[in-house]
């Protein structure tokens, strides 16, 4: 990692619950990231209304802008979700439905790595094929790998203290982190 | 159909514009059914908050009560759907999400029928199959064929009179009602 | 179960090792099922040739008649599979492209079980979707619940004496083989 | 494209057919095809045999290790497939099988563009995004867009001829052949 800037990724949560598995996990990016990385979270996907084309017809709502600016600027994003229902949590997916019709298509050629987190043996993984599939459309680059599919979480992480407690848990994500930086670095330096 | 009371069916529209091809699909359901079978718009999903565990904590809000209550008592759902980003649109994803976690799990064994549409060639098929993913969770019984996936519906349907023109859409969509009118008795037949 | 006559249940493996997993699960649900259920092991899937139009073209190959025959005559189908990249293994996948080219359609309106098995955590998750999709496509009735998915399989199965070893595992194996006894009773019942 | 040596395509064909859509497609790729790329196909998937775990404690075929070293030496991968089964066709599927256990890994990092066709309207779709899912674990790089969906084939191809007879998709062919390359080329650059 040579260059002087950081590297900037930003993490988008796909639960609203205050003590979520995934706002603890984005929280503790920052301290599992290389050297010259730097994680900065993303406003809560809550925040945006429900997609309605009759909404978008009158203009696009501000914290869609916001947020589609907030991942336009990044080097990189970091998709944190939990899984409901074999698949991507409705209010994620919702904001994937509007900042894929923002003019500047923030997600087009966009570096994206997925982590996911469930109290049970999955860890999320139904979520990340369904995420990947709606990303071609999007034309994001996605990682492949490492996967990080946190299960059993509730043993593995602080949610009160925003940490990943569970050592094998750190290490897959922060051995993703490295190969997502690595990653997003080759995309920079691609597009220079 | 030799049951005396009709068949209950309800319709689950995938997206909130007024004047979308699902809305106009959705209303159109009860000219193209067999006899015998009455169907019933439920309440718009844009009507429910973001899924939030701390909002749930707090007790189910009215309007998931209701919608799902309406569905615990019809004999049959038809969800009518746009695909969003190569999936499920987040709203409608979203009443799936709160609906799930109801206690009297109104999508258990309960038959569901498919339909989508979309200006493309596809139809919304990519939709579907992520739908029918998150439905072997609910474990409802979704109906297999014919399956509606209506391409170039801006030439098929008519929205602002909220009816489908085209002579071969209104064929596939009545082969299907009839199959689901039937898939459906025979379920309502297994339980008793 | 009040009929006399037993409900003839038929397994298909999807893998080729003799020594598989899937064979051991499949060698010992006969003594995991339900009183009056006859499980009997199809063929391998490994008889058929790849699938070839112009082999079809002339013919189709003996294996695949009685295979199809095989399947026909069966009140169910369980399919016991690994996952291979994610997947559904080609050489089962291959049988279904056999199997449903027969004017026959041994698969249509057939009550399918699925189990899968894997080394790791995920007992073959991601395969059993791919196979839903292709089972709506052959028109086949998919028990929903309960999903067996037997991860970490070299700790639970006695591949050389063809059980399943660990009690947790054949409770819901067993669970399966009621529900799926029943799914298909039904089935059979609503046919007459 | 001011590299001296020419971009090495090679095609994998996912039907046996002597005269599939797929294979017009594959030959047809070379005359699409931008300068400087030269376009080469695969010995055909049906020369594998089915996938067997005691066949690979024997050894790999030497059908496979010509494969996998074929593809290794390529710069890049062209998948043209038909949809069986609203998935991957098992033939093409028992290749990925095999050529996944090569401990030379040949798909691992390599450039992958997906051509699919049917007679039907959807054009193969349902295979494309099964097979982008395999492909994640064999930790393809593949190609987004433009997406090469060849519906209504029978009329857009001579398959005798071995062409691509429809201007239409002559030109979405050759859009996604220009991508590509350019992908291609820049993953190239990245290793060196």
């Amino acid at each position: 990692m040579s260059d002087q800037n950081p590297l900037r990724l930003v993490t988008l949560v796909g639960s609203l619950r205050r003590l979520s598995f995934h706002a603890a996990i984005a929280d503790s990016l920052q301290t599992l990231a290389p050297e010259n990385v730097q994680v900065t979270r993303l406003p809560s996907v809550g925040l945006l209304p429900h997609y309605d084309a009759d909404v978008q017809a009158e203009g696009f709502p501000q914290t869609v802008l916001e947020l589609g600016n907030a991942i336009g600027e990044a080097d990189g994003v970091i998709i944190v979700t939990p899984e409901y229902n074999y698949s991507v949590p409705g209010v994620l997916k919702n904001a994937l439905d509007w900042l894929s019709r923002l003019p500047t298509a923030p997600f087009a050629g966009k570096p994206v790595a997925i982590q996911s987190a469930s109290p049970g043996i999955f860890g999320g993984a139904r979520a990340q094929y369904h995420l990947r599939q709606s990303l071609v459309f999007l034309d994001s680059q996605v990682l492949n790998k490492p996967e990080v599919m946190v299960g059993g979480a509730a043993s593995k992480l602080d949610v009160e203290g925003k940490s990943v407690t569970d050592p094998q848990t750190r290490e897959i994500i922060s051995a993703q982190l490295k190969s997502f930086a690595a990653f997003t670095m080759q995309h920079k330096l691609a597009i220079k």
